[in-house]
């Protein structure tokens, strides 16, 4: 775009229209000079000079752009949304305001050493609990002993530390003091976690319930390490280091969609890239920079630096600290470090060790080393220099210096890379948010308590290159900005609906207050440039856009006011505009016609807002299904499979997919109702529900059951003839009949009433006896060995739908 | 901006960070020189200058437009929409695409001679046809004297302007030969227009309903100039010239709606701004700029030419001409132009006469010249200074000439405004539309035929400041190109729904052709960038976008693909933002945090923003109707009513309620494709499915009438025996059998091979006989009866097929 005047015009010249016609003369206006921000250059924050540099791509307007992904082995906490969120706003910015044509690479590392581990240990110790043999009393004492271990190591480390912290002070190196200082400091941090370990271990111990699983999750810190140490070579399954990484790379992909982070226009991964990784590294080898030892392939920094420069991004030392050597060499160390040529050179192959995954090499069997993948992925993606490379402050050295070297060596070139953006930590009361830290809040828990909108003001609202606070002041003031701009719009839609300023009667002419408020439209928007300018300065941007409208806040409250609507929807407009540049507002991400409708003549008379939409699909297909259904049940020959299947999924529909949208459908004999509810109490309805009809299943299975058992019983007794029937030791005597007349023990014959009362019982007995005679075909066995079979199955039946309660 | 990159670094130079340490040189990427177009400058076509300047605005990135509104007497015609739709695109690359902070002035001008004319005009007749003691042999009368006059002022204009050409070609004057060539042309066209009028009366007249109403309507032109010639003074009322003038505002301003124009961000009336008016004549007038004459105001050309230049942007020729004259004096003229100091000279305040609205003055009742308005109204709303100025290609003079003089003599200045901006005009077979020609289609009338969408798209497929066709082609041309990107962004939809690229079996690698599309997706960002830049070429963009949209179709048919999906996804995104940039798709005009709900965290956790809840409907919806479909489809017996009924309920939701929803489905072999569209033209669509549809059916129908018509003859043919057939007056003689040996008027008898033939004749004669007597069953008669019967039929069924198209 064309540079911005400064209100002069140039000398005045005649020009000629190309007809041969003379013309008058016409004087140019003349652009700005001398100020880079006027001129419309923008300003970098570059980390390869540590200022601001006027960003300028190498070729045309393509801008391309490579940020380090996640190593995807646990959850993504806020601090790596500061990261990703910054670099999105930077991102829409380039393309939706600038105009740049961007082509954003992220890779994902989905093989190192935090995966390994990680995958290796929990594997470990899942497989410890599920191992019941191991009874509660073994588990505490094995919690005890890894705890132990863990608290040495703490502190050995501790020790180490301070010693380091005592020399460098006595020697008087104040910037390697300070920063042995930091890394003591974080060490103690990670001492009082680790208390707060120890206390839940105790509890789970103390427990009355002696529950094993819970013990197993309180120590699984400790115990990881310990079992890892013990057994870790013995995992061999790369699907078990597969799986692992693709799980928390497919959380992150989510957490990053809830945050409104736009998807990279390149994704890609580490493991499919093996073939290009070892080719790289070949190439380097080639030109003498790299070097095998021990399986491994380092780059000898003493090589590179006969041509290159080495620590570009942190050239402030020469040495690697211990700290960075180790950070370098990965979570599993290297164990063929003392094969290096020099201390500060690092792997670019590390030989895999037992219960390490690894591919063939022409170093043997082996793996990237933790820089590599960089280099190589982002070359093959976007081509041999990148105009942005992109990552976390504490990416800088070693990761991003390793880089740089790498890439150089192996293109022999003098600048990979022309800027390099490192977006600030994000800290919580002053410490930087971390894993290692326990003072983590993860991107779910965070989008729990705000909204993604919310979390992006906040964002917007501190500089993207400097340390950004997290905090509920913080956020109150974000949740604040978006009030105020909610409420703007309101106001704005309220005045603008209808378009009333064609009523006859409305005046359009524009007076001192309207001309004042269209100056501040402008002053705002050329503030916005500029503060855009310079180095993405979205909280000038903000703070200038708030302004703004607090001044049409202030114009509406005026007295006797016509407004100037045109003006106030192109400025509610204009700040839509830039908040969907920062991701604030969506509407940048999608495409297609859709959305397009109130363009068109037809649609303008009725267009629907997508709210309707959703409300017309759900009444346009509860009515399609009815018709549908009806059909089908009105048909005569019901058991053709077709009608059957389309019956069925009639059915599943209503009970299925559709209470999970939230949308309940009954089926009355006078038509289908509906409604639109919440998914989740819907869904607790359903159950609810099932449980019901459950029940009403087994309570009818064990009338059945009780009827067959009283039939048995019934049919059982039947078998004693009626002659039989009383004659048991309760009588001592009985007439021919066989009808009881002496009681046994009792004075005296049985009375007479008595005797009747026994009589009619035998008589019962004798219609039992012929009517079993005549159900069972006089075969009584058999026909009792029927219903105890029928009985047996239908036990069976009921404990089958008991069961599945 | 910062301008684009040529491949090249600068010098390395060493930078320091700030801290005071030394870092490692850094070479910065060099811009490119002495291209303006890769520099980044937008160029301009400026008919100022008649050509392409570098384009700098005169403060900062803010660029104050004013734009020539319409004169609210009449509907607007697609030869207006010219204009605005073409500096609507302007306007939008400028705002959206370039970023520049534009100020939009529009100013209606509600006070003209031709809307006084019409109103007037409009009153006297309709009280004429109100009037119901003029019956409708007076009213004959009053119509055939109308109607004369009208003629004579025509012819005697041809006359007056036969005899100008004849002038010129003598005179050798070549320019002004064209130029009244032209008038010429176009007064016979006016003529040819008003033959047709001229029919319409006599044919009103000669109605045997004798309606007056009619008659009045039909005379409505003529009647118009008699009534006004001889009552116009009459009216004084200013409601009925304000009315009028409201009333074609309103329809205006829906117009623009209707064709998707961005709202001005300040619209004005001339009514509103008298007072200011008639400040800045009198600073002209102070000026000795400006003279009073006869109670109308002038501004001196002599004295004007004095310190400015005159005819900037036609400097052809130092003489205005008549008809120049007469348009710059207006509808009513002038009829104190006789007091004039020089004949160019050109009123800025005219007085008026009786039946002319007026406002009081210092030179008397008076109301402002034509051009005046703009100065005056852009000044106070832009400031004394304008960037661009725009408007049609036929008011560069005497308009916005005189409008320039007007700026510069009252504010002292040598340039008012920086670029002036003239959109081509609007052709249709090569004739410019126009409402005196009577060759014009209202904004509403092409609406009917046409989406807003498409028309815009044949806007960008031609360059605005060319002439531009209309025609049934270029529309064609149009059509094809929206259905291009439709498709395309349904094939992406389809790709990208789900996420799938998720999945864990999906790789991410690119490949060679992956490769090859991001490296044409930037090249094709780059050709639009630079197409824009250079004088807002969209015809040059949409071709590289639709070149683009090719490529990807391609891609997208290449074996084995494992698709880019991110990659698709971005482009469809980019191709639709720059459609919004041009208005082709919505999103770029509304406010508000609405449809942004998605990016909140309770929406992405199933709360569901109501876009996507639509989207989800409508997925569960296809899918539901994809299974009932295919069951029925797969049924054995289709036969059956229920899956006929079922099959049926399926294409009328596709081809009825979802088109209005804007949801479209394709049923195809591999599965049913849908997407979302705007409502409009998916329904446009389908009907002209269904159109061809009717015509295939009217086609099938003719042909079973042609078939039966043809069998109809044959066996009527048939009725006559094989022996009776030519016993015609042909022959005098004949056979026993009838073949005839003698031809009348014939020497000799009927040769051997000519009796052959007959007797052939005479064979297929018997054949056809007993085919009859067979298929006849004995009953000729009756057995044509049914054909005939038939016939009846299928033509019945025809001309009802017919009917109902």
């Amino acid at each position: 775009m064309s540079t911005s005047g400064r209100g002069e015009f140039g000398e005045a010249f005649a020009t000629d229209s190309g007809t041969g016609t003379q013309r008058h003369p016409w004087m140019a206006p003349l652009p700005v000079e001398g100020d880079p921000l006027a001129e419309g250059k923008l300003l970098v924050n570059n980390s390869l000079t540590g200022r601001k540099d006027v960003f300028v791509p190498l070729k045309g307007r393509t801008v391309k752009w490579y940020t380090c992904g996640p190593t995807v082995y646990d959850s993504a906490h806020v601090g790596h949304a500061r990261s990703y969120l910054s670099f999105d706003i930077l991102r829409r910015i380039m393309t939706d305001y600038f105009g740049y044509n961007v082509l954003y690479q992220v890779n994902i590392t989905d093989i190192d050493d935090k995966i390994i581990l990680r995958a290796r240990q929990n594997k470990l110790v899942d497989d410890l609990k599920a191992d019941k043999s191991v009874d509660f009393g073994a588990l505490s004492a094995l919690a005890d002993e890894a705890a132990q271990a863990s608290k040495e190591d703490l502190f050995a480390k501790r020790e180490k530390l301070e010693q380091e912290v005592a020399e460098f002070e006595s020697a008087g190196k104040k910037r390697d003091l300070e920063e042995a200082k930091e890394q003591l400091n974080m060490h103690l941090q990670k001492i009082e976690g680790f208390d707060k370990e120890l206390a839940a271990i105790e509890a789970a111990k103390a427990s009355e319930t002696k529950d094993r699983e819970a013990l197993v999750e309180a120590a699984r810190g400790v115990l990881s390490k310990k079992l890892d140490k013990e057994k870790g070579a013995s995992i061999t399954d790369h699907d078990i280091f597969n799986a692992h990484a693709r799980r928390y790379e497919r959380e992150f992909m989510e957490d990053m969609a809830a945050l409104g982070i736009r998807e990279p226009d390149v994704l890609t991964r580490v493991t499919e890239y093996i073939p290009q990784i070892i080719d790289f590294i070949k190439r380097i080898v080639d030109k003498g920079i790299g070097y095998e030892a021990e399986g491994s392939v380092y780059l000898s920094l003493d090589e590179f630096r006969k041509e290159h420069n080495y620590r570009k991004l942190v050239p402030a030392k020469e040495d690697t600290s211990d700290a960075q050597l180790e950070e370098s060499e990965g979570a599993l160390g290297d164990a063929n470090a003392q094969a290096k040529r020099n201390r500060n050179d690092f792997a670019l192959w590390k030989a895999s060790k037992p219960g390490e995954p690894a591919w063939d090499s022409p170093w043997g069997q082996g793996r990237p080393g933790w820089h590599i993948e960089c280099s190589v992925i982002a070359s093959d993606i976007l081509g041999e220099h990148l105009d942005f490379h992109a990552g976390g402050e504490d990416l800088k050295f070693p990761h991003h210096d390793n880089e740089l070297a790498q890439s150089e060596a192996c293109f022999g070139c003098q600048q990979w890379c022309s800027y390099f953006l490192h977006a600030g930590h994000l800290n919580i009361k002053g410490l930087k948010m971390s894993k290692s830290l326990k003072n983590f809040i993860t991107i779910r828990e965070a989008l729990a308590t705000h909204t993604a909108r919310q979390l992006r003001i906040l964002f917007l609202l501190q500089p993207w290159d400097s340390p950004m606070a997290y905090s509920d002041q913080k956020m109150d003031d974000a949740v604040k900005k978006e009030r105020a701009f909610r409420s703007f719009f309101l106001e704005v839609e309220n005045l603008t609906r209808g378009k009333n300023y064609l009523d006859e009667e409305v005046g359009w002419r524009m007076g001192a207050t309207d001309h004042a408020l269209a100056d501040a439209f402008l002053a705002t928007q050329e503030t916005v440039h500029r503060s855009l300018l310079d180095n993405f300065n979205t909280v000038e941007a903000m703070r200038a856009m708030i302004d703004l409208v607090s001044e049409c806040n202030k114009y509406l409250k005026l007295a006797d006011l016509q407004p100037a609507v045109l003006l106030l929807g192109r400025i509610a407009v204009y700040v839509t505009q830039i908040l969907k540049v920062f991701g604030v507002i969506q509407g940048n991400d999608g495409f297609g016609f859709s959305g397009a409708a109130a363009t068109d003549a037809g649609a303008a008379e009725g267009a629907s807002s997508s709210q309707q939409s959703g409300e017309k699909f759900a009444e346009v297909l509860v009515s399609f299904r009815e018709t549908v259904r009806n059909a089908a049940l009105s048909a005569e020959n019901k058991s053709d499979p077709a009608l059957r299947a389309i019956l069925q999924a009639c059915d599943q529909i209503r009970d299925e997919t559709l209470v999970d949208m939230g949308l309940r459908l009954e089926d009355r004999p006078e038509g289908t109702k509906w409604n639109l509810e919440d998914p989740e109490s819907l869904r607790r309805e359903v159950d609810q529900k099932r449980a019901k009809e459950a029940q009403e299943r087994v309570d009818k299975a064990k009338g059945k059951v009780d009827t067959k058992e009283k039939e048995l019983t019934k049919w059982t007794t039947a078998l004693t003839p009626a002659e039989e029937l009383l004659r048991t030791s309760e009588y001592t005597a009985w007439d021919d009949q066989g009808v009881p007349t002496q009681a046994a023990g009792a004075e005296g014959p049985i009375p007479d009433s008595q005797r009747k009362k026994l009589k009619k019982l035998m008589d019962k007995q004798r219609k039992l006896n012929a009517d079993l005679a005549k159900k069972s075909n006089g075969d009584p066995d058999a026909y009792l060995a029927a219903i105890r079979a029928d009985l047996e199955k239908l036990q069976a039946d009921l404990a089958k739908l008991e069961a599945a309660n």
